[in-house]
């Protein structure tokens, strides 16, 4: 089996892409972050998680955004509750994160020698986040195989997002039939220290809609 | 004055980078990485030299990129100092670092509202490293301008390289022509814990070599 990095925070998208990745022959090394994010519960889980959703080896990166500030994940500004989804990048928008979270998945790649990376982007339901979109996909493949090694020497390097263009509901659908587990996922931005979700920041807004439209019964807890 | 982030490491082409980047007007963000480097020495110096070299602010941070290995300069592999240039890209190679380190400049230069990211890489001495040629920076521009909310929003970043097609002896001589002072540098992969350059290493033997070219007398102390 060839081995594929797998970003993975825990949460409900990164775990479905998991689950794809093992499904499209691939053994998932999972690479997450603690980056400094308000709600750790999310780290905490997918750490217990990682091995119980078949990833083959677990990688927790700390890089501390907090340093730089300028979002409502890192920084001291108020999670969005409203519920109005805004046309403008949202607050909880984290400068050029997922740039800094593929860059990291194509070092241990290389160091892997594989030459597949998964994430669980989406551009359907993205929050107006700039980097979930394709174009920046695409763009971030044809510099990978530009920077490194294995790509000058012609093992081109592949970012699969195979959520790209999947409601929620449908990433739901598509995660049950392969087998997962989502009481093995995390989505609230703002949980209580026990780890039950808020229900109404953007995060568990659409994940609660997805279920409901998917015409299933969510399994985690809310307050 | 325009803001701009200058990737630093302390070293002879960062330094003579930053210097390039004020004197075309833009006050520099001097930004360094504690990744698991042999040589700590390098970023003691680049602590005490950013503020006497003129950076604004200088962000140093720390990522573990021992955990991944895979490099001379991060795992446990012997630096080279034969003296001879391979055609094959050397083990002092880290996989994805300029990727990473580019993408966490990006992060920063969003939140700072600077459109401007200076690096110090040249394609003529650059020991082979992919991630130093201009194709790649081309193509980290144009990910990078998709990858943003400014990007995004009609506010193009723009990587400059300044050195890019300069030799070690004309950035030297670029950088004296602008006052650098090069006592106020290190290049040494391998230095004592004194701080001494060893002289032998492929670094150090450019930087002779530069010096040299230059005719000029490199200030810094060897062993």
């Amino acid at each position: 089996m060839k081995k594929a990095v797998v970003l993975y925070s825990g949460g409900l998208d990164s775990t479905t892409c998991m689950a794809i990745a093992r499904e499209q022959g691939f053994q998932p090394y999972a690479l997450s972050f603690a980056y400094g994010q308000r709600h750790t519960v999310e780290l905490d889980k997918a750490r217990k998680y990682a091995p119980l959703i078949g990833a083959e080896e677990h990688m927790v990166i700390d890089i501390d955004l907090r340093k730089m500030g300028g979002s409502a994940l890192t920084a001291d500004i108020d999670v969005p509750k409203s519920g109005v989804c805004a046309d403008e990048i949202p607050v909880t928008y984290v400068p050029a994160r997922n740039t800094i979270f593929l860059s990291f998945a194509l070092g241990w790649a290389e160091v892997l020698g594989a030459s597949d990376i998964y994430i669980g982007v989406n551009a359907l339901d993205y929050s107006g986040y700039p980097d979930c979109r394709p174009e920046f996909i695409q763009a971030f493949q044809q510099m990978a195989n530009l920077a490194t090694k294995a790509g000058v020497e012609g093992h081109p390097y592949q970012i699969h997002a195979p959520l790209l263009n999947l409601t929620k509901a449908q990433i739901i659908q598509q995660g049950l039939s392969l087998g997962v587990d989502y009481q093995l996922t995390h989505s609230c931005y703002d949980p209580t220290p026990e780890g039950l979700s808020c229900g109404q920041c953007d995060s568990c807004r659409l994940r609660l809609k997805g279920f409901a439209d998917a015409g299933q019964e969510d399994p985690v807890s809310y307050v």
